[in-house]
């Protein structure tokens, strides 16, 4: 009765009650430590008075009245009991030691990093840094541009190409993009475009390749740089990678001219490490460059997420994908970072866009330039230097042994040709019994060494072992250490040669000013408290669940036994990784409905677009491939349309009716008027309108049909999870973003993960690789359309992010995380309604997990969307999604982790927000110079010594009673000028004395 | 030469230095990765430059002219060649791989904890939280006072005592403070003062209690609470254990008061977690109450760091030893928490102090307080009802086995005899079998079982199957089940017993809002940015070596190997720390020029109570028991008197020149005076002044001479590392503050550790253990003298951060960081010269590491010491030492690690606080309303709408042009008023209402 006595003043009973249900039977020990409370927000005295506001008795009633009754799935999920973190980070343990860490050596654009413990803990381990959001607002995210800025900076040094981004999924959709940007940038179409591929480049980045051209209509030939004809009709474009897949560093320059000749852009896959020492692709006139950054202090992690590069000359500034950082002004006319030429970007031009891509890997390519900020020019060539000078004793010790290396300069990569099969057979076994993993060529007694920076004497000796050669240690006598400087050109030294750099690069003070570990801490988290993440507030972006990314769903990736498997590993060696991805696999199947899941897809926008070509696969194999007609609701996410173009399909858009339900009266008209070519349908469910619309059943089964298969958009899950499986009401195939409903945090714009769930007809079309086939293309049957990212399992090493969730939360938490979810949209929506017409609601008055406000009228003020938002940044809140899927209106999205009182202060501002507004409207606030279209309001602006504006500083700064100068968030610019920004493109680091656009001395002012 | 085209231009010199120093003959590969140049702030060329404006060609002429040549030591130190950071992670793994972690069932004050993940990644892992400074500038502290604050609530409101402190060394040393505290209280001390100890405390306590009462003289009796005579002439106090050592709760009213009627003390040793279920000891009328809190959140960690609690009777509250936090107002009438009762503390009282106590363990007490607002009052009580069910069931096992345990209630603990001597001997080979480690009595077939939260069924079942007793698998149909709830009190149960705890606990605000990961990641992340760290800008307090605390260095803490052994474990489970231990242990004699060194205090002050037991023990054995004169120099820490007191020796005070050396000519007039009894000098070397007196090796002799040892207080090893050897040049003894020189963060206010070395005639009297002897008093010879803390090796799990330093800088660079050390403070001071006084140089013009700002004396402006470093805050910084050791001045120590621009920022913030001193001397700002009377100055005060000062915001808040808006630190609050606080002291949670102090209902006014 004691306990009682206690509990009742008390929080716990939400999760006394997960508890009831979830265990059968009573354990010996009572459970205690019950995770859901920590990832669920509101407690249950909160959830009854929320339920209260909203009428309903419970959250099964709310739960009735929001989800269709024909697709409501009573049946608990078959996923285990929800585990302890304790237990968690044991069974992690467990799962980990069945991973066997060998020293790598296979390259093929993964190599070992000494990733700097600094930048781990600071970065990589910090919320600070990897909860916050994409970087739309920014305002509030100018501490991560920066770094992001840095990044560019790095790579148009390295490559010597000026423009660049802020990175693309990996290496190989990296050299797809390179063929993209090759094919929009031919003229005429009338001849069959080609693109011409070197056949020394890596296998992955040519699966990756030859699938998107496939589909896009491009002619690949693959063959020998020398020998191939650059004047072949129709050639948009030639990849070339340098140093190549076998380590050969080749002067390319006359194969460029005869190219770009033909009108063909020439690219070159190239490496950053290797750029410290060679003369970089910009210098020999190549119009593209990109690559892979892992090296730069990113772990391998079973292969990704890591950041690749891309950098272009000036003239393809509009035509480069992903993402760029520019320069621009503030309204106080002050240096501020943002996004640049988003109009190149899939939401705004869908279909027509430069690519699919959404997702970047924010946060590794931040590790990267931090990478490159603490080892600065010096530093970075001294590790060049080292594996260079590595590679060349490896070199000399197997010539020395016997075996064969080809002539030529080579950078950190060797191709062996091993003596003899004895010699062969014999490195081979040496190798696995001194844990050492080489690349094992088709070719008969042929191996690949690639070196990095993590290569120690012993390591080298043990090399040298396996070749069969002598010892470097200094008693025999060689004078091993001077080797690098000695080795000419024809035998492999890049000293002296032609290739070697002599241009300067990572000049600027960022890159010189951050040695010291005080300095590089100080300067991240200097940039860290510019930005708003999760740590400060929520982020109630809709479409976007940026709901709670737990410590210990994160711990595990930091684990040596997950972070240093490279992904060409051979199998005995990543058992653990294969259980964990077993389990994941089976824990999402139950929680979709569907019956296989490909994880190679390392975004969303690369879910859609494998999962279109599983089912071009699938019609193709049932003789139904001219079926291309992609149907896509107007209320689409932009890269729906522009996933269905990459995958070759034409799209055709369905209208909406009035209550943003689909207009099956339209759908119907367009399926008759392209049953015999409709391929699918792409839907997202709940509706990108936060509705869960009661006719999705019957619009699957009109689809089906109609021949045509069912794309469902997963990114709107999280309102589904324990109620209702899409498996199961219709759809054939769905991404997951891992990083939206199964907790992956957003790291301020990447990693995402985009598996894709398929019913069992669709299976055997998963995506393959070209080096090592994932488990599900290798059962009988299998006919992979081909591949999609770099790494058979792409962003392997924060699976266990999702699969720990998953772990923590067991059947009953994860249902009531959805209800909890939904009840916290309608909570909201609810307190808003008078103030802030709500647009979408079901005919029972309840929205799915988010709801749009409508803000794109108040009579006698003129303000938008965009001032609401960046008005909110004064309150300490990140805005919403703003003006989509319905321009000038904006979709909140609390997810579950939100507790009632954080609610209430987001509906606090809100409402106080539109009183302001409403002063404007009555006359009692100025109508231009007021505090929505002065906001944000700065630190330097409220503290100034003048202030001259018709309102007070208070009213400016803390607006609400709660908001007190220690809660206080301060953004890091004024309101960003996005017109200027767009015309005059700057996206390198600026000058350090520059305080204003003007004082940057070259703008690269565009036409 | 392209890589020296690049590296002129670089900042690579100084380590390209080190390492053509430290490698003997050159290496196969260049070593590439350099640990120092991350450590050491400045670069070569910044080296260059600053040892030009001093005037000296080089780094060593600098030594030269700053240590004394007859102590100066040529040799490169015979440590290990440098590591680089991942070579050091590879080491680690191997050495933590020779620890077995056990279950423990030991108990005996540790036990297993669930450390919430979010605990450990944002403050244990955070260095905003753990490289912070003791909260003496209040201002940019309130984050973690109000954490510790928290700490206090929760230690009154388990104990039920109203008074308690933030913080003591561990529970031993807790129980003696307890002990001293009761003496302390004492009226008449004619008679032999007397303590009684039940003999069911534990043994490390009564160990800690034993050697600090005999130098004390005070007689401890040891024995049966029941049969004790309560009216013992002298008796000043007594101790009870509750639960006691045994597991048995214990009703001691009658006892308690029959010793207050004798007018002594009544002192609880008690467990925070059993009172959750218990009767508090305030309930029982106990005067004092004190524990561990380390099973609230804290890791193992072999024995420590942890924090110890201790409460008392308000009557007390003046006497309570250690560090309390206390609110009071601000300037501007706000609340704010500053340290209260400061002036009980040693540097104000010295030898009259409470304690010596100086270090408090800050980080763990911070981290047990999130544990309880994370859990509050009914989560506690669920952990505790888990952890007391659990022990009924392996109580009713063990019963139903045949063996004996005692009738009366337990809450977590058993002590089990054992059927037979077989059972007894299967007992144990089972236990090591399944992994678990028990007490093991001395008494025959006796064990003893703890139970934790972490407890599963699983080791239930492995628990009663050592115990040879049935499962509690659900198969056998016993209701284990409900067991706790039927156990009846005799049988041990506690509910419904005598002792049920029916009074609230943790019913403030602040444990009750934050249940949710987002909700407590937000509360630790809002705290953390009201303070001031490392991670914003150098902290250069003299005496106390804020450098760098490498995350390298740290991360071997977080790995379960070291983290969860207990202190207990026999030797073949913790031969990595045995490894590790013996390791740092030859490095710190190398580098003291010592012979041995004990690990055993867990602080500095408790090093030099140790090393003056060490000294008076070997006396003592040579037939000098009588000596008990020790001289310490005016300019001595306070800690330094303090310690001499408690280890029973009368303080001499000796003069020191007005040059600030010590007056050798007083010295040798006080060895004569004291000749026949004198035992020891303390002195610190170099001089608190900041000067390498030069006749330190004469001082030493002539005090050898007397028959004296000479203590040498290493507050200051950061100015000798590698140049000079204590033990070299005449001391016999020193404690080392690992948490000053050698890297372990000061963790906002503790851990420190403080090993002492000493010459090998003092070496046979280092501490021992009551429980487990270290292994250095296994030697044959050891007479150790007692034991002055709780764990064998102190705070063990903290060792790898020193042991790492080392191993990452090897010879060359350890020297050159002190010489960086010297050269950072010698630049300052030239900076600084011309605008200030600077007290005490060598004759060549040279301070040591740290140096001395006279700020006493400006003619015309009311201007003190306080009102420069109140005003640096405003500028971004930390103020240096204050008023020690001259009073009104500010003292400096930059450390290594500090960069040339922060030092120049530094120094220009100084430079222009001088000129707004100046301005006020001039009669250009106002003698009372300035910027320095009024810093700092608020967030709140800046941005308010009016401004009424009559200086500008500009100036109160920008003062210098690198001070930006995103540069910008504001403090936590105006300047706290330190006469009210003490004045009425209020040390828990103030209501959420409070927003002054008047609205303190019930304020806790002194007298």
């Amino acid at each position: 009765q004691n306990l009682q006595h206690i509990c009742k003043k008390s929080t716990f009973g939400l999760s006394k009650l997960t508890n009831s249900l979830s265990s059968g039977k009573p354990d010996t020990l009572p459970i205690i430590e019950d995770f859901s409370r920590r990832h669920i927000g509101p407690n249950a005295a909160e959830v009854e008075e929320m339920l209260k506001v909203l009428g309903v008795e419970s959250l099964d009633e709310l739960t009735r009245k929001t989800v269709p009754e024909d697709i409501l799935d009573e049946r608990p999920l078959k996923v285990s009991a929800p585990m302890s973190e304790l237990e968690l980070a044991r069974r992690v343990n467990k799962i980990a030691a069945k991973n066997k860490v060998f020293r790598n050596y296979i390259g093929m654009g993964y190599y070992d990093s000494k990733v700097p413990p600094v930048i781990v803990r600071n970065i990589l381990e910090n919320p600070g840094w990897y909860t916050s959001y994409t970087p739309y607002q920014a305002e509030i995210a100018q501490g991560r541009m920066e770094s992001l800025i840095n990044f560019q900076t790095m790579v148009t040094d390295m490559t010597g190409l000026p423009i660049a981004n802020a990175s693309l999924l990996d290496e190989a959709t990296a050299a797809a993009e390179a063929m993209a940007l090759c094919y929009r940038n031919m003229k005429k179409k009338q001849v069959t475009p080609t693109f011409f591929v070197d056949q020394a480049v890596f296998p992955q980045s040519l699966g990756v390749i030859l699938t998107r051209a496939s589909f896009l209509g491009v002619k690949v030939v693959v063959g020998d740089y020398k020998s191939f004809d650059y004047n072949t009709p129709g050639l948009c474009g030639v990849l070339f990678q340098y140093p190549n897949s076998d380590g050969k560093v080749i002067d390319y320059t006359e194969y460029i001219k005869a190219a770009q000749a033909n009108k063909a852009l020439a690219a070159c896959a190239t490496d950053l490490l290797a750029l410290t020492m060679l003369k970089p692709p910009g210098e020999y006139g190549f119009d593209v460059a990109f690559g892979s950054a892992q090296r730069f202090g990113v772990p391998l992690g079973y292969g990704g997420p890591h950041a690749a590069f891309f950098s272009v000359k000036k003239s393809l500034q509009r035509s480069i994908p992903g993402r760029i950082i520019g320069v621009t002004k503030d309204a106080d006319n002050g240096l501020a970072y943002r996004l640049t030429l988003q109009t190149r970007e899939q939401h705004i031009k869908r279909n027509k866009a430069t690519s699919n891509i959404c997702t970047a890997q924010a946060l590794l390519a931040n590790m990267a330039a931090m990478y490159a900020v603490y080892h600065g020019a010096e530093g970075l060539y001294s590790i060049a230097e080292k594996v260079h000078h590595s590679t060349c004793i490896v070199a000399e010790g197997a010539r020395r042994a016997g075996h064969h290396i080809d002539e030529g300069a080579f950078f950190d990569t060797l191709k062996i040709k091993i003596r003899n099969d004895q010699a062969y057979q014999d490195a081979l076994i040496n190798a696995e019994i001194r844990h050492i993993n080489i690349r094992k060529y088709d070719e008969p007694n042929t191996i690949g060494i690639s070196l990095d920076e993590t290569v120690t004497s012993e390591d080298l000796d043990d090399l040298l072992f396996v070749l069969g050669a002598p010892s470097v240690s200094a008693e025999n006598g060689d004078n091993w250490a001077n080797l690098w400087q000695q080795l000419k050109p024809k035998d492999g030294g890049i000293l002296r040669s032609k290739f070697e750099r002599t241009s300067d690069f990572l000049t600027h003070p960022t890159f010189n000013n951050y040695r010291s570990e005080h300095q590089l801490t100080r300067y991240i988290r200097y940039l860290e408290k510019k930005d708003v993440s999760l740590v400060h507030s929520m982020i109630p972006l809709g479409s976007c669940t940026m709901k709670l990314n737990a410590t210990s769903e994160l711990t595990p990736i930091s684990k040596p036994e997950f972070a240093n498997i490279h992904p060409f590993a051979p199998a005995y060696q990543t058992q653990g990784f294969f259980q964990l991805i077993k389990e994941l696999h089976d824990d999402l199947c139950e929680v979709t409905g569907y019956d296989a899941v490909s994880f190679q897809p390392n975004s969303g926008a690369q879910g859609e677009y494998a999962g279109l070509l599983a089912i071009r696969a699938y019609q193709h194999d049932i003789g139904q491939g001219h079926r291309n007609i992609c149907l896509v609701p107007v209320s689409a996410h932009g890269t729906n349309p522009a996933s269905a173009q990459m995958a070759g399909l034409s799209v055709v858009v369905v209208k909406t009716l009035p209550n943003g339900e689909i207009d099956m009266k339209d759908i119907i008209e367009k399926c008759e008027k392209y049953k015999d070519n409709l391929s699918c349908i792409m839907i997202t469910y709940p509706s990108t309108y936060g509705v869960f619309e009661p006719a999705v059943r019957e619009l699957c089964e009109t689809i089906h049909s109609y021949g045509g298969q069912v794309y469902l958009d997963g990114a709107n899950m999280n309102a589904m999870v324990g109620l209702c499986k899409p498996g199961k009401f219709g759809a054939d195939v769905s991404h997951l973003n891992l990083h939206k409903t199964f907790c992956i945090p957003h790291g301020g714009g990447g990693p995402g993960v985009g598996p894709i769930g398929v019913k069992s007809h669709l299976a055997p079309f998963l995506p393959g690789h070209e080096v090592l086939p994932p488990i599900e293309t290798t059962q009988p049957g299998a006919r992979p359309f081909g591949q999609v990212s770099a790494a058979p399992y792409g962003s392997a090493l924060i699976l266990p992010i999702s699969w720990a969730y998953l772990k923590l939360m067991g059947p009953t938490a994860l249902r009531s995380a959805t209800e909890v979810a939904i009840l916290n949209a309608n909570y909201m929506a609810k307190r808003l309604e008078k103030h802030y017409p709500i647009m979408f609601r079901n005919e029972n008055g309840f929205c799915a997990h988010e709801f749009i406000l409508d803000t794109r009228s108040f009579p006698g003020a003129n303000v938008g969307v965009m001032d609401i938002a960046k008005r909110l940044q004064d309150y300490g809140f990140h805005g919403p999604t703003t003006s989509w899927p319905v321009v000038n209106t904006l979709m909140v999205e609390p997810t579950e982790s939100e507790d009632k009182a954080e609610l209430d202060r987001y509906c606090d501002a809100l409402i106080s927000i539109r009183q302001e507004i409403q002063d404007i409207q009555d006359g009692k606030a100025d109508p231009v110079n007021n505090v929505l279209k002065n906001a944000p309001h700065t630190m330097e602006s409220i503290t100034a010594d003048t202030w001259d504006r018709p309102y007070s500083r208070k009213q400016a700064a803390y607006p609400l009673s709660w908001l007190t100068t220690s809660k206080k968030i301060w953004p890091g610019s004024a309101r960003v000028d996005d017109a200027y920004g767009d015309q005059n493109v700057f996206c390198t680091c600026p000058p350090l004395e520059a305080y204003s656009i003007s004082d940057l001395e070259n703008p690269e002012v565009l036409q």
